[in-house]
C-alpha cells in the first residue's frame, strides 16, 4: 500500500446508513498484509436477488468463474458475500478452484445456507496459492459478530494499493417507500475497462428481481466503471456484484421484476449515480496519480467510435505524462486520436484544455495563450474536449495522470 | 535530449561504407535545437528508384502525406531526401503543406530536379508551425558539400530524444557483384507499430524497380519495425523510405524488377537483417528504457494471434514497471494474456523469464527458484517466453521497460 492519501480524494465521506437485510463484518485473516483488516463478510437476509459482470478477461480468476457458475445456476440468489485482499487467487489452476469451493463451503456453514448462495471476490497478487483454511474459525467468528453500517470498515478491508476507502451512497422513492442504494470499491491500478475495477459491491433493500437487476447492472456500467481506465490494463479479478435484499417491501415498496418497469425510473438514476460516483473514485485513487482527467470526445461519427478515440487518449502515456507535466501537449492528443483507427478527419479537429481551446480545425488556434493554458494545467482536474466535426457522437471517458509514482508502486508490489 | 547514452546501446558502430550514387551533408538549421545538426540532406544520382512505407495514423504529418503522394505520382523515382529534427510538421493545416511544398521547391532547385522528385521527413514536436525560408540557403550549401560516406553523421542529425545513432550495414552479392545495404533510424518514444519508428531509411546501390523495392520492404517491416513497441504509442510522422541507386549495375549487377526474382534472396535476407538491426536498436533506445525486453508467444492458434498476445504483453505499463523493478511478477503477463481478447487457456499457459519456467499448465511451476529467477532478471535483456499450447501460431516482439525516467523524460519534453 501507498502510505500517502491520493491528493484527489474526496474530501468528505457520506454518512452511510444500515441497510436492512445486510449485515457486515471485518477481521484480519493474515493472508498477505499485517497490522489491517483482509477479509470481509457480508451477510445478507433470506431472499436476497443478485447479479454479477465481471472481467472479460480469457484467464479470470478462480472466485470469478465461481460467481459465474452460481450465477448461472442458482436462479440469482444470494446469502454471503466474502471478499478477501492480498492474494487474489487468479491463476492458482486446480488449488484456485478447490481454495473458493473450501471457503465457500466455510463460509455456508458459518451463515448458515448452502455453498451456491455464497459469493467471493479475491484481490491482490496473481499466482500464490490462496490458503483457504486461514478462514476457517474466522468467517464463523464474523458470522457471529455481523452488524449493520459497517461500510466504512468493509470498504477498508479491501482495499490494496487504494489510498483511501470508496463509499457512495444513495437514498430514493420506490412507490411510497423510501430505499437506499449503498456502494463501495476498490481498485487503483490494472484497471481498464471491462470492468473498468477490480471489485466493487452494491446493496439495496428495494425488492428487485435478479433479472431486472443484471439488467441494471449491465445498463449501468457502461458510461460508469467501463469508462474509466487508468493505465489499459485489466485485472483477471474485475467483479462488480450487486444485492437485493427486498426489505423495503415491509415498508410498502413494489416488488420490481423489469428493469423496465416505470416506477424504477428514479431508483435507475440514483443507481448509476452510486455506480459513477464509485468509479470516478477509482479514478481519482489511480496509482501515482496527481491528476482526474476527464476526456470528452463529441462530433465523432458513433458513440462507439467517440469512446474509441477517447480510450486511444485516455490510455496514451504520452498524453499522461504530459499532464503529469503540467503541459497542455495537445500534439500527443492529435497523435492519440489518430492511433484510435477511428475516422477522423484532422482539418476539422479542435482540441480544449478546462475550457481554453488550443487547436482549431487542424492547426494551432490563433487566439492561443500558452501563459492562459500554462496556468489552467495547474488544476488538479484537466478536461480535454475533443471535437471531431464528423457527426453526433460523443462520449466521456476519465482516467489519471501517468507520474514517476505509478513507475514506483508498481516497480515493486510483489516483491 | 536526454544527456546519458543508453545502457543498451550497441557496443560497437559499424564502419558504414560508401553506396554510389548517394552523398549526405548535415547542417545546423537552427529549427529547435542549440549547438547540433538538425538537418540531414542526402543527394541521390539520376535513377534511384524509391519505396515507402508510413505511419497508419489518422492524422498523419504533412510530409508523410507529402511522400505519399510522391510515391504515387512519380513513378517511384527520387533524386533527394531532406530530412529535419526539432520540428515535425505535423498538425500545422494548410501551413504544414505550403511549409513541405516550399522545402520540396527550395531542395529542388539546390540539387537540380523537380520537386516531386524531392522526399521529406521531420521529426519533434507536433502542432508548431516548421519555418521551411530556414532551408533557403541551408540546402543550396549542403547540395555542393554533400559527399559519400558521411551516415554517422546523418544519422546523427535525426535525432530527438534519442541518446544514441542509429545504423547498420549489410553487404552481399546480387548476381556476381557486391551491393550495399545502409540504413539509418531515429527514434526513441512514440513508438509502435504500425510504423514502430519514427523515421527510417535505408539506401543501396542494388539495381532494383520501385515495386520491387515497395514489395521487400512491405514484406520486411513485419517482423522488425512493426513488431516493436515502447509504449504504444503510433507517431503522426513515422516513416521508412527506401532508395536503391542501381549504381552497381555498372559492377555487372542484375536489374531487378520482381521483389520474387530468385536472385534477390540473399539481398532480401541482408536488407531484412538491416531493418532487424535497426529497430532493435530502436527498442534498445526506449526512453528511459534500461531493459530489452524480448517477447515470444508460441502455440497460439495462428501468427496473427500470437502477434496481438505479445503486443498486449509489451505495452503492459504493469509488466514493464515489473521488469524495470526486476520482478519477474508472471501473474501481470498472464493478467496481459487475458486482455488481449484472444484465445487462451489459462490451464495450458507457462510463462518462461530468461529460459526458467515460472508457470506451467496454469499454476506456479513447482520447481520455481524466486533466488534464481530474480538473479536472472537482473540482466540487461530479458525474454519472456509464453506457450499457450493452443496451435502452431508463433511470434515475436521487442519492447523495453518502463521507468520513471520515461515519466520524466515525457513530463516535460516540450516545455
Amino acid at each position: 500500500m501507498s502510505s500517502a492519501v491520493s491528493p484527489l480524494a474526496p474530501t468528505d465521506v457520506p454518512e452511510m446508513p444500515a441497510i436492512a437485510g445486510i449485515k457486515l463484518a471485518t477481521a484480519a485473516a493474515g493472508i498477505r498484509y499485517k497490522g489491517r483488516t483482509d477479509v470481509l463478510l457480508a451477510v445478507m437476509d433470506k431472499g436476497t436477488s443478485v447479479a454479477g459482470v465481471f472481467t472479460r478477461s480469457k484467464c479470470p480468476s478462480a472466485p470469478v468463474e465461481w460467481c459465474r457458475a452460481r450465477l448461472k445456476s442458482k436462479a440469482g440468489s444470494a446469502r454471503a458475500l466474502v471478499v478477501n485482499s492480498g492474494n487474489a487467487n487468479a491463476f492458482t489452476g486446480k488449488t484456485g478452484r478447490q481454495s473458493t469451493m473450501l471457503t465457500a463451503s466455510i463460509a455456508a456453514k458459518a451463515v448458515g445456507c448452502s455453498p451456491g448462495e455464497i459469493f467471493l471476490a479475491s484481490t491482490g497478487v496473481i499466482g500464490e496459492p490462496l490458503d483457504a483454511t486461514k478462514f476457517d474459525g474466522v468467517l464463523g467468528t464474523l458470522a457471529g459478530n455481523a452488524i449493520p453500517g459497517e461500510w466504512l470498515n468493509a470498504a477498508k478491508a479491501i482495499m490494496t494499493t487504494d489510498t483511501f476507502p470508496k463509499v457512495a451512497t444513495a437514498t430514493v422513492k420506490l412507490g411510497k417507500a423510501n430505499v437506499t442504494i449503498n456502494g463501495m470499491a476498490k481498485g487503483a491500478g490494472m484497471i481498464a475497462p471491462d470492468m473498468a475495477t477490480m471489485l466493487a459491491f452494491v446493496f439495496t433493500d428495494a425488492p428487485i428481481s435478479a433479472g431486472a437487476l443484471q439488467a441494471l447492472l449491465k445498463g449501468g456500467v457502461e458510461d460508469t466503471f467501463n469508462a474509466v481506465t487508468i493505465d489499459g490494463d485489466t485485472s483477471t479479478s474485475d467483479t462488480l456484484l450487486a444485492f437485493a435484499t427486498g426489505a423495503a417491501a415491509a415498508n410498502g415498496a413494489p416488488k420490481i421484476s423489469r428493469a423496465g418497469d416505470p416506477r424504477l425510473k428514479a431508483f435507475t438514476r440514483a443507481f448509476r449515480a452510486v455506480l459513477a460516483d464509485l468509479a470516478e473514485q477509482v479514478a481519482r485513487d489511480g496509482e501515482g496519480a496527481r491528476k482526474l482527467v476527464e476526456i470528452i470526445v463529441e462530433g465523432a461519427v458513433s458513440k462507439k467510435s467517440a469512446r474509441r478515440i477517447a480510450m486511444s487518449v485516455a490510455n496514451s502515456p504520452l498524453v499522461k505524462t504530459a499532464i503529469a507535466g503540467e503541459d497542455a501537449n495537445w500534439g500527443r492528443v492529435v497523435m492519440a486520436v489518430g492511433k484510435a483507427g477511428e475516422p477522423a478527419d484532422r482539418d476539422r479537429l479542435s482540441i480544449s484544455f478546462n475550457g481554453i481551446r488550443v487547436a482549431k480545425r487542424g492547426a494551432r488556434d490563433p487566439s492561443y495563450d500558452e501563459a492562459e493554458v500554462s496556468n489552467a494545467m495547474k488544476n488538479p482536474k484537466i478536461q480535454i474536449r475533443i471535437a471531431l466535426g464528423l457527426g453526433r457522437g460523443t462520449d466521456r471517458v476519465l482516467t489519471c495522470d501517468l507520474t514517476k509514482e505509478y513507475v514506483a508502486i508498481n516497480g515493486d508490489y510483489r516483491s
